[in-house]
């Protein structure tokens, strides 16, 4: 007998939507010249931000965009009863700081890219599942504490294939509650790790545009929509040419959604600034649906999207010993009210 | 007003109390060694596994215990909604491609030696949330993956202080279903993320104690039960020293646990093997509960125990930069039925 509230194989509905009440975004400077550049609550020029490290520097972006979210939440720290956090580094470390300064209890995840739709889809099931009234869900990203972590040292210069993303700088945070006002997230869809044999870790978009495909394809046929039914899809950072791919093996499936299916990663930048493929890292799809597709869906322009946080799962070891890169991708439906 | 199966603060209840069906577990040779070398499913001499690096063999264990507590609760992979796996290493690389071969729905966790704990505690959440039928948590940790990453090249050999704990080598899985028979989860007390200023990375017994405390006080405060309620209070792996700490921080609390309290990193090595202070890893909880904990619980032996999952929550930059090392502990109550 399938769980109460599964719908199909993958698919979770839940019987009180829970209400994004309160969501806060910051960027860094290329992210802020970008065409979203004005939806974001705010623009760091400094890569630093004042602090004396890269990493340093994120970490303070991640805790300033969940204090904000809890503040415009009108609630405090200790009204919160889980964290939902991740980042792209090595033990997370930007979101267990962030977590120990808070003092939040804290449920530390990694999804890679993904990690913002991870945190949503979890954040929506402890509060239907009736164990939180609170959840904060908060990422983060930095081209440059990603860069020398996954590829090579800043300093060596090397340059970028022209199918490879950039790494968003940024971080994005999200209260979650039981009740309130605000969008809702309804259904959530998480996703299988899929491998179709792409190795190169420049390559991201082809490596994840399988699991987004996959992901999208078993949340119609477990929810039983038609591809209208959704304004839009968007998925977190596939990049130009991984959308492209996605699309493709969507009418492959059977589903032509090309024409309101969008990305995070290709909305972010413009053409104009050389960011070759577009964006990527757990900041691209955390300030794109924390800011822009937020407000659009407060706004009334947006009523029904489902969002698809897209993530590689590569590390360096994992390049260096000759894997593939797999990819992930969890979708969640978020509706307006 | 609280979330409804919110007991006090921290701690959440389970209506329908989910139950482990099935466990497995693999562990090194050293570990197999040890005093609880008995209790093991299997013990591998070779550290590679027949894999061509520590990595490989490492995630070839974690697969072998996913199968095989698969296979022990009579279920196929496509039974289980979500698999909740994480490790230690970089990007929890050997869980991710555990996942792929698995193609189980998978949620990332990232709780360092905490995460079987962390995994226990969502999966009773998912389950009786109505959110799933069957849930597969899995960790693994390797001394020679974990120590050539976290520390020193293994080459070089250096010689740890006598506070330091050896990395357990070995993987564990556990099944949890909302029906069936075994032992079941009734309570789970998430933590937060303490951090008392230590800062030696080799020192992790010292910098997860106060977390273990934390959570222990706080879950006795939240469910208003006296000491004497649980058979065991078992900490994931404090070590020697951390396990210490730990009684005597409680003591400041007003609780004298000291006669009921033990730690899985001091079970699994005897003092004769020279591990120094004890185990340590994801796999040092998980081998210890998924084998040994739960035969006890089983046979009648023990019938009611809150185990907590410790981590140390550092990375190689964070210690570079400066930084202290918190820590974190997620206590879940396991009882016999």
């Amino acid at each position: 007998m399938p769980a109460p509230k599964k719908n199909g194989v993958q698919t979770v509905w839940f019987q009180n939507p829970p209400v994004i009440v309160a969501t806060a975004t910051i960027v860094g400077s290329k992210e802020g010249q970008g065409p979203l550049g004005h939806t974001f609550d705010k623009v760091v020029e400094d890569g630093y931000y004042g602090e004396k490290t890269w990493e340093k520097g994120e970490r303070r972006m991640l805790a300033e965009v969940m204090n904000t979210a809890i503040q415009r939440a009108n609630l405090q720290p200790q009204n919160i009863d889980y964290l939902l956090a991740g980042d792209l580094l090595n033990q997370i470390i930007s979101a267990n700081f962030t977590a120990r300064d808070l003092g939040i209890p804290f449920l530390g995840l990694y999804g890679a890219c993904s990690t913002m739709y991870e945190g949503l889809a979890l954040a929506g099931m402890l509060i239907d599942g009736g164990f939180a009234e609170n959840v904060l869900v908060g990422v983060s990203s930095h081209q440059s504490t990603a860069e020398r972590q996954y590829r090579y040292p800043t300093e060596q210069g090397v340059q970028r294939p022209l199918y490879a993303q950039r790494t968003v700088t940024g971080a994005a945070a999200a209260v979650i509650s039981r009740q309130g006002n605000g969008p809702v997230i309804t259904h959530a869809t998480v996703g299988r790790v899929i491998d179709l044999g792409q190795g190169d870790p420049m390559d991201m978009g082809a490596a994840m545009a399988p699991a987004a495909a996959d992901t999208i394809a078993r949340h119609l046929m477990d929810t039983g929509r038609q591809p209208e039914y959704y304004d839009l899809y968007i998925t977190g950072d596939l990049g130009t040419y991984g959308r492209e791919l996605a699309v493709k093996l969507l009418q492959q499936k059977g589903y032509d959604l090309s024409s309101r299916f969008s990305d995070c990663g290709v909305l972010i930048f413009s053409p104009e600034q050389d960011t070759h493929a577009g964006g990527s890292g757990c900041a691209c799809s955390g300030v794109v649906t924390c800011g822009y597709l937020i407000q659009e869906i407060r706004a009334g322009r947006l009523k029904r999207m489902l969002g698809v946080g897209t993530g590689a799962l590569l590390s360096q070891i994992s390049c260096q010993q000759g894997e593939t890169v797999p990819g992930i991708a969890h979708g969640v439906v978020i509706e307006g009210r």
